[in-house]
């Protein structure tokens, strides 16, 4: 505890104002134990966390929040500004259920402007929040921190595009770690490279030297000046053409972990009086030498043993599986190629990647690109496969629409952490795919359970043509029990036709409701299990085997509106069914952090609830 | 006639390969003649398509489609491609039902790689096409024509961001004609109208011509291995560090008119063995003077005089309507704020950008940034209100729910052109919003059917927390009846309530459902109408009133398959609906081009179809 004492002191961002460098030295190395010993336990985004220490003290201390703002982009690398902020106390309680949130959220803080997870946001919504101020008359700084790997989304150049013309107090910081999830990819990512080779940041660093003596407190106005007029001062700067023809002014590159040339750095931006970008050079990882050495393990862990650097071990997941089965595929389809949006390891495309060097494409953060893209080697006749986060395919909607379904060109969607993710909470969750897909003519969705129907129905979904999707929750695989045989079919039956009760599901929670119907049995009511494997189209036979129940009770596990539930409810009216149909899923919400199993439980989609409310509508029913 | 003998005797690129410059200067013009007199007649994308008659005539001399894929970015410039790629015959029925496209499609022609409608697609698609090109072993080159305009999409910048790392044999044609369908914006447009001063023209012009004895017959290696080592020829080419950032070689800016100049630099492109970008400078509706005048009007324009260039008069439209109600809310609002993505003036704000131009803002072709934007002023308190093409909106699925609805930010989204849009066919077709917004948690869907609800329920969208949805179709008000009055309420029910069919729906064609009631009350059967104002969520006395009829019949003009009439269904079995239920909607398919009456009637939802269909059931049902 004592190893934390100036940590535990700091409630606000006003208290870091007057450290000196070696005190801050000393706060931000007791930040990265904070750091390490919470993520150890609760899991988190630790690499990414560890890289901008110095650089969210700097920020604090040359800005005040909340008067400036800071917008965090993705939000997971906001936990030193959590515990700068006011909420060191409560910081072992992050990703927790009803603890800190591992992402900004207004709600928790007025230093918090915005709620965020996805990539590539922050300087569009700095530009909104930057015009709000200037309309308002509000003074103020506005600042967007934005990784390089962010800076591959498509959505972060239509940010700088729009913010590149007449902001003031509009400062973008680049983080850049050289990487984004996976190692960064990209025309762009090349260019930073070449920008911070070691001559460059030498020369940055000298010539900042000269003109930092009176920064930041005097001589603003005339700094400003002189930088917009002065071939000196511009000099004082390695060009970067990339930015300044964005109509970005280009500080650095600067070394990340140097405190005081950050904060000076920082200082500069401020008296320019037009947007900059400063582009920090940081390590991911930094401090702890095992997240140093494989930042990508520590980007996002689950729990891990501080003293050996090992991450609690997870068994066979459904990405593993999915990953095994494109290999297989691979072997014997030539045309075969897999997508990734930075995504490689994470959607278990590793040994792909390696063994089918060629035909295996990285895109960077960029999922409107790889539908697209995928939409281009489907017309020239190959067969890809894009493997996404549920979450983040929300962001190809339109490419999905345009260049792919109406055209029925050959393109599978892999849609990996499919449902409820858990501790990410929010932004992360993965229930608006289902509904999504559902609009798009001409789609199929599969929605496997087990890891064998996921091998057989990606194979199906590989070799159909059109759009068609497969898609699987986070983590291991759920069980059915012994006695489950899969049928491979579009559907399989599962207890009495004519039962009382029929319970209607597809995906992980077939697993409650399995369990479901046993409890239900155990009280005396008829029941049986109708588990979709495919859930667009819905083979009618669903419809017919549903009329001979009394109730049916429809369990998803994504939102209801414009769900599978409500085009079940459709097909049931269509086909003449008479009985009570009840629907259970995410209504009209979105579901907070929590473990699976707690949240699944909250929405009612437990097996106990799941028996409850069936039981509790057959009495009233009644 | 005989004007147009040299184009009528084109029937395939082959055709034009030999033609002298003179001849290809003739065909020029004829093609240019066509362009107007079909156009002026069938309505279409005028100015763009005169802008790229020399640019297309060059390509198709200097490539050899289809084993070279040329990609039109929006696709709306293609009428010229058309006509050199043997659909001259058919010309005259671009645009209508069972005609030629207004867009590429490749069930027309193998030289149209794919179907495309919507902005910044073309270098994905591309890189795409190459890649399996590469995988194939197949020869041949891919190139993407691109408009300043379309290069605000980050979609695009996503694009060359992956293209500009490997890919051999591929050039993007940048076709700058300085506007996009409004006038460009953004630092890039900045950057492009110093790229295309005067001094570089010639410099790229003198430069080009000592190299270009000998293009594009012999030399080819030679002149790539130069290009790449000397600075001779390095020196030639006008430098654009913003490109050469992105790992492209640039050439240019070059007279985009000048055909010989043209076909030297692309013929110039094909020996550099690397990625390659051609900044085209063309003129929007050259050869017409009312569309070189009036570029905007021209760009879609249904119709016109061709002596006078005055397009046929359409009356006062949705559009205009939502226009004049943003001013007015703008008088008592000083919170409140129009954006819109380059469709200034199809969204009706002109006025409002001329009157409150500090709270107008144009994005440029980029609605995921709008939206995000719009989601940062109304986290820093403003109160903005996004008009935007129904089509369009898609690309903004997730910024709706990630930087909009989750936080519960007060942002309004206008859908312009909601429904069936006529002429423009599949890609443009407004059919998915509601179900796109029906899936996302907290928003509200207005649909109002009349100008007065409109203007109405854009009020109350702006004045609502949260994210609020006022969707209206294309074109001139339709009509519900003299005697109706609109409640402005969330529902109003016409008609007799308990009788034996209910038609339920929303939006413009209510006024098909109320004229079916009549042909049906003709027929003696008594029937109502419950014409839905707010669509989510729905007012449950909707269904309460449903429950009185025998035969409930949902029409929608929108996508079934999550739609609203999925979402009635589901409430109708919440709430013991025990009579019939049916649904006519767009049913897992996407839309052709044809004029919206004739959509909607090959739909089923045509006044006399609707009748039918219930008339039918009823018949059925008993």
């Amino acid at each position: 505890m004592p190893e934390t004492m100036l940590l535990d002191s700091i409630c606000s961002p006003e208290d870091i104002k007057g450290l000196s460098y070696d005190d801050t030295a000393v706060l931000c190395s007791q930040i990265r134990e904070r750091l390490i010993s919470v993520t150890a336990k609760n899991g988190g985004h630790l690499a990414s966390n560890l890289g901008v220490v110095e650089l969210t003290v700097a920020l604090h201390r040359v800005f005040d929040s909340p008067k400036d703002k800071i917008v965090f982009d993705v939000g997971h690398q906001c936990y030193t500004h959590k515990l700068l902020t006011g909420r060191g106390g409560e910081f072992a309680s992050v990703r927790t259920e009803g603890g800190l949130s591992g992402f900004p959220k207004p709600t928790e803080s007025v230093h918090d402007p915005v709620i965020c997870g996805h990539s590539s946001t922050s300087i569009s919504v700095a530009c909104g929040l930057a015009k709000a101020k200037a309309l308002s008359g509000e003074e103020g700084f506005v600042i967007a921190v934005i990784g390089d790997g962010a800076l591959t989304g498509g959505l972060a150049y239509e940010g700088l595009n729009n913010a590149g013309r007449e902001l003031k107090n509009f400062i973008v910081v680049l983080n850049d770690n050289k990487m984004s999830i996976s190692k960064n990819v990209g025309a762009v990512a090349r260019y930073l490279a070449v920008m911070r080779s070691k001559t460059s940041y030498v020369r940055f660093k000298n010539r900042l030297a000269k003109f930092s003596g009176s920064i930041p407190l005097v001589g603003k106005k005339l700094r400003g000046a002189m930088f917009r007029s002065k071939r000196a001062l511009k000099n004082a700067i390695y060009k970067s053409t990339l930015f300044e023809n964005m109509g970005f002014a280009y500080l650095g590159p600067v070394d990340g972990h140097n405190q005081k040339l950050l904060e000076q750095t920082l200082s500069l931006a401020k008296t320019l009086n037009r947007p900059v970008i400063i582009h920090a050079c940081t390590h991911k990882g930094k401090g702890y030498p095992f997240a140093e050495k494989h930042p990508r393990v520590f980007h996002g862990v689950g729990g891990f043993d501080i003293e050996t650097g090992e991450p609690k071990i997870s068994g066979d997941s459904y990405s593993d599986v999915f990953g095994r089965t494109m290999c297989e595929l691979a072997e014997s389809d030539p045309k075969l190629c897999a997508v990734t949006a930075a995504m490689k390891a994470g959607t278990g495309l590793n040994d792909f990647s390696l063994k089918f060097n060629d035909r295996f494409f990285d895109c960077g953060i960029a999922e409107q690109h790889a539908v697209t893209f995928c939409g281009g080697l489907a017309a020239g006749g190959m067969n890809p496969v894009f493997a996404v986060y549920s979450s983040f395919i929300q962001r190809s909607y339109d490419q999905i629409i345009h260049d792919a379904a109406i055209a029925g060109l050959n393109v599978t969607i892999a849609v990996d952490r499919a449902g409820i993710v858990g501790e990410d909470g929010e932004t992360h969750q993965g229930i608006f795919d289902c509904a999504m897909f559902n609009s798009v003519p001409g789609v199929s969705i599969y929605t496997p359970a087990l890891f064998s129907e996921l091998s057989e129905f990606t194979k199906r979904a590989v070799n159909e043509s059109g759009v068609a999707v497969v898609r699987y929750p986070r983590g291991g695989e759920c069980s059915l029990g012994d006695d489950f045989v899969p049928s491979f079919e579009a559907f399989d039956f599962i207890g009495e036709k004519g039962a009382q009760a029929l319970l209607v599901t597809y995906g992980r929670i077939s697993a409650n409701a399995a369990k479901a119907c046993e409890l239900l049995r155990e009280k005396g009511i008829s029941c049986a299990l109708l588990k979709l494997n495919r859930v667009r189209p819905i083979d009618p036979k669903c419809y017919e085997a549903a009329k001979a129940s009394q109730l049916v009770y429809f369990f998803e596990e994504g939102i209801l509106q414009g769900g599978i539930c409500c085009s079940f409810s459709q097909g049931l009216h269509q086909h003449g069914f008479g009985g009570i149909y009840r629907v259970r899923a995410i209504d009209d919400t979105f579901v907070p952090q929590a473990s699976v199993a707690s949240s699944l439980a909250s929405l009612g989609l437990s097996a106990e609830k799941m028996a409850d409310a069936v039981e509790t509508e057959l009495k009233n029913g009644k």
